[in-house]
C-alpha cells in the first residue's frame, strides 16, 4: 500500500444554519480543505453523509457537490455508515490513494437536519435501530441509556456516582467547546445547568445527548508526504439490535476496529496521545475510551473523576468540545474529528485548547447503535515506535451471538433498563423498556408492566402478549395483579366481540 | 496497484417479491456469490443501493447485510452514487483491493421498490434530479425524453425512424431477457405491444422505459487470479441540471468515464466484444453505445437496425435483456450488469443467450440524469493486446457549462421538448417542458403555453412569470393570445385584491 497523507483540512462552524442548503455546506468546508492544501488539484471526490434524501428531500449528493464546486468530471461517490459516514468516507478515500490510482482527493462529510422539527428527526434517526427494537419503542437515547446502565453495573457504579461522571463528561466537553470557535455551544455550563436539565431516558438527561446540527467538514487526502500521516485504518461491525450481544457495557465494533487501526500502524493504545471519541451520548466517552484501549476496563470513569481526559490531563480526550459540544452534524461528525486532530497536530488553530502533546492521536467514529465502528489513527511521521502493535481487549466472536429465542420461560434477569420520557409516536409516556437476559442464554427487550424503577442485575416476571414482551417486579403481588388485569382485558375483548 | 480478479457471482431473480425484505434479498445474492467462490472467506463488505431508506424504511443496511450474513465483525459500508450504486460500489471495492488491504471481498447491490405506489416511487426517484428541473416538473422520464429527442435531431433522425430504431431496441432486450431465468419480463414481444403501449413522455412509451423492481446482486473481488479480471475502471460527472450541459444529445460523463477506464485497461473500443449498457430508457442504449465509442457517434441508430447489437450480432449489447427486461432495482442495476458479464465470460450460465465472441466487456452504468457515470473494463487475464489505449470522442470541458442566466430575452430555439402525460404531482396533464438556448448562450427549461406539438430546432418565444419561463409558437397570433390571457389573469387579481 500506498502511504496515505492529510493536506488541507476545513469545516464549516457547526450550529443552525437555515439559509444554507446541506450542498452549500459542504462546498463552504470543501473549498476551504483545498484553500489549505499544498495544490488545488483533486481527482476524485469522496463525500459523507447519512441521509440527505429524508432530512432535505435531495438525493444524488456527489454530483451536486462536484457541480457546486465546479469539478464536474471527476469522479464522486457517497459513502454511508449511519453515523460513522464521515469517518468511513476517510477509510474509502484511503484506499483509493493507498492504492495509487489517486494522488489526491477531497473528503467531504456533512448533514443538515435543523430545519426539521425534533420528533422528524428522532425518526429519521430511529431508522438505524434493528426493527423489532424500533417497533418496541427504542429510540437511539433509549438503547444508549441502557447501555449507560449496563456499563454503571458492570463498572459497580452506584446511581449518584454514575451521574457526577456524566455530569463531569459534559462540563468538560462544554468546557472545550468554548474554546472551540467552530463548535455549536461555546459556552461552560456548570453542575448545576446539568442536573436541572430533563431526563430524556433515564438515567440520561439532556445534556448526556448531543444536539441536533448542521454543519460540514472536509479534508484532502494525499499520496505526498505532508506533516499528517493516516498510519492505521480499522473499522468493525456488530449485530444490528442491541439485544443479541454478548455484553451490553462494551462495543465489539469499537474493539474490532481499534484492533486492525493498532495493527496497521503497529502501535498500541500506550502510544497515544489524545482521542476525538464519538460522544453522541456522555457514558460512550469513557466506554469508547475502555474499547480503543486508552483507559482500564470497567476503570474508565476514574480517569474521568481526576481529570486525566481534560485538555491538560494525562490522555486529552474530545478537545474539540466533542459531539456534545461541537455538534453532532451526523454523518459529518467522524470528519470533523479528523479536522481537529489535524489542527492540533499542526499547531495553528486550536490556540486555546492547544494539546501539548500531539504526535500520535487515534478518532473513533460509532455508526448506528454502535454496530459500524471505525477507528483512525493519525501520526506525525517520523514518531518513533516505543511498542510495536499490542491490543489486549476481549473481542467477542460474533458467531457466539444469540438471535432470538423461540420460547422464552416465565423469568429472567435485568440487564439493563430505561425510562423514556420522550417517547416515539403511538406509545405511552413514561415507557419503560428493559433488556432481559432469560435461562436459554437469549436476551431479550421487553417493556415494564408498570413504569417503576428496578434494579439492574434484579430478577423479573416476563409475560408476553401478542409480539410484546412485558417484564415485572418479581413479586407475588404484581405478578397476581398482572394476571387480573389480563384476565379483565380479556373479558372486556371477549364482551366487545359478542356485542358486534 | 494490485490486479484485481471477479471470484464468485449471484443475484436473484429480477421482479416483485413482496415477501422478502431488502436485506433478505441481497443476503441471497451474497451467499450465492460466496458459494460460487474459490474460498468463502471475505474480508469486508461493500454495499450498493440507491435509497433504502425512503424505499424500505430501514436505514444502516451495510451493518444489517452483515449481522444477516453472520459475518458480523467485518467492515460493511455502503456505495451510493444514485442509479449506478450498483457499479460504484464495485469501484470502491476495487480499490479496497487493489490497495493490498483486503485480499477478498465482497460486493452486493439492492434495492426493493415494487411494494410502494408508482407515484411515490417516481417522486423517490425524482429526488436525483436538479431542484430547478423537478420543480418545474420534470421527471426523470421526462428529462430523459428531451435527451431522446436531441438525439434524434441531432442524428437528423425522423419521428417515425426514431420510433422504429426505439421500438427495435424494446424488442430485442425483451427477446433477450426471454432467455434469461433472472429477468423480471422474460416473454418476447411484438412492434404491436410496443406501438400499443401508452406514451409516458413524448416520444417516450411505456415500452421506452425501464420497470419498477426489485432485486440484488452481488459478487466477490479477490487480488488472486481467476477466470476475469477488472481491468479498467473509470467514473466521471456531469453538471447535476440538464439545461447547464453543452450538449444534451450525448454523456459527458459516460465518455469521461469510458476514457479513463479504457486508459487503465490499456484497450480500445474496438477491443469490446460485448456490453452491458444502462439502457434505463432505449434511447440511452444507442446513446451509451456512441459514447463509450462501440457506434458510430450519430449513427448507433443505424447499427440497431441492422441487428448488429443482436446477441448474435457484431457487438451485442443487453445480451441479459438490459435495465428494460432484466428489470431495474435502480441500486442493483450496475452490478447485475457485472454479474452477466462474468456469466457471459464463463459460458456456464447464460445458455441460450450466450455470446460467442466473450473475452473482453464493457459495463457502463449512469448515475441519476446521467451525472454520475461508471465504465468497466472485464477480460479474461492474458487476452492478447491488438490496439492499445485510443478514445476518440469529444470531451467537453466542465468549466464551459453555462449556469443560469440573469436575464432572458424574448425568444430562442427550441433544442428538445416533451408532452408528460403521467405528471408529477400539482401539475396539470398534459404537461410540455421545452430546453431553449437563448442568444446568451444559456439554456433553459420552460413550459409551453399551450400543449401543442413543436419541432426540435424551431424558433420559440419566451415569456416569464414568477419562477417559470413560458415558451411559445414564434407566431403573432399566439403571442398575441397569450398576452391577453396574461392582462386578464392581472386583472382578475386586481379585483379578488379589491374585493377583499
Amino acid at each position: 500500500m500506498k502511504e496515505v497523507f492529510v493536506d488541507g483540512v476545513g469545516m464549516t462552524k457547526f450550529g443552525k444554519f437555515p439559509n444554507k442548503t446541506l450542498v452549500d455546506l459542504m462546498a463552504e468546508a470543501a473549498s476551504l480543505a483545498i484553500k489549505d492544501s499544498n495544490s488545488q488539484d483533486v481527482q476524485a471526490i469522496f463525500i459523507g453523509a447519512q441521509n440527505p434524501e429524508e432530512f432535505t428531500g435531495e438525493a444524488n449528493i456527489a454530483a451536486a457537490l462536484a457541480d457546486k464546486l465546479e469539478l464536474t468530471g471527476i469522479p464522486a461517490s457517497r459513502i454511508e455508515t449511519a453515523s460513522s459516514s464521515g469517518a468511513s468516507v476517510i477509510e474509502a478515500a484511503f484506499y483509493a490513494v493507498a492504492s495509487g490510482r489517486f494522488e489526491r482527493v477531497l473528503v467531504v462529510a456533512g448533514e443538515k437536519m435543523t430545519h426539521l422539527p425534533t420528533p422528524k428527526v428522532t425518526k429519521i434517526l430511529a431508522e438505524v435501530i434493528e426493527s423489532y427494537e424500533r417497533n418496541s419503542g427504542a429510540s437511539m437515547v433509549a438503547l444508549a441509556a441502557m447501555v449507560t446502565q449496563a456499563y454503571a453495573h458492570y463498572a459497580k457504579l452506584s446511581h449518584r456516582k454514575l451521574e457526577q461522571v456524566l455530569c463531569k463528561i459534559a462540563v468538560k466537553n462544554h468546557k472545550n467547546g468554548a474554546k472551540n470557535p467552530y463548535a455549536q455551544f461555546q459556552k461552560e455550563i456548570d453542575d448545576d445547568t446539568y442536573f436541572n436539565s430533563r431526563i430524556i431516558s433515564y438515567p440520561l438527561r439532556l445534556f448526556d445527548c448531543a444536539p441536533i446540527t448542521d454543519g460540514a467538514a472536509a479534508l484532502v487526502l494525499t499520496s505526498h508526504r505532508t506533516d499528517v500521516k493516516i498510519s492505521g485504518m480499522g473499522h468493525g461491525t456488530d449485530t444490528i439490535a442491541v439485544r443479541h450481544r454478548v455484553h451490553l457495557h462494551h462495543f465489539n465494533a469499537a474493539r474490532i476496529a481499534a484492533r486492525e487501526a493498532y495493527k496497521m500502524a503497529n502501535r498500541s493504545p500506550s502510544e497515544i496521545q489524545f482521542a476525538e471519541i464519538h460522544d453522541a451520548f456522555t457514558c460512550f466517552e469513557i466506554i469508547g475510551a475502555e474499547d480503543l484501549g486508552l483507559l482500564d476496563e470497567g476503570k474508565g470513569w476514574r480517569a474521568v473523576e481526576k481529570g486525566y481526559t481534560e485538555i491538560d490531563g494525562k490522555i486529552p480526550i474530545n478537545p474539540s468540545g466533542g459531539l456534545k459540544a461541537r455538534g453532532h452534524p451526523v454523518g459529518a461528525s467522524g470528519l470533523a474529528q479528523a479536522v481537529e486532530i489535524v489542527w492540533q497536530m499542526r499547531e495553528k488553530v486550536a490556540k486555546e485548547r492547544q494539546i501539548k502533546r500531539n504526535d500520535i492521536a487515534v478518532l473513533h467514529s460509532i455508526g448506528g447503535m454502535s454496530n459500524n465502528n471505525v477507528v483512525i489513527i493519525f501520526e506525525k511521521p517520523g514518531t518513533p515506535h516505543s511498542t510495536g502493535f499490542c491490543f489486549e481487549r476481549e473481542i467477542v466472536d460474533a458467531k457466539k451471538h444469540k438471535k432470538d429465542p423461540i420460547r422464552v420461560g416465565r423469568e429472567g434477569i435485568l440487564d439493563a433498563y430505561t425510562i423514556l420520557t420522550v417517547v416515539p409516536e403511538g406509545f405511552p409516556s413514561p415507557l419503560v423498556l428493559g433488556l432481559v437476559s432469560v435461562p436459554s442464554g437469549h436476551r431479550i427487550l421487553a417493556r415494564a408492566v408498570n413504569p417503576v424503577t428496578f434494579r439492574v442485575g434484579e430478577r423479573v416476571f416476563l409475560s408476553k402478549e401478542e409480539d410484546t414482551f412485558y417484564f415485572m417486579k418479581a413479586s407475588a403481588m404484581e405478578k397476581a395483579l398482572f394476571s387480573l388485569k389480563k384476565a379483565l382485558r380479556k373479558v372486556k375483548l371477549s364482551m366487545r366481540w359478542k356485542l358486534r
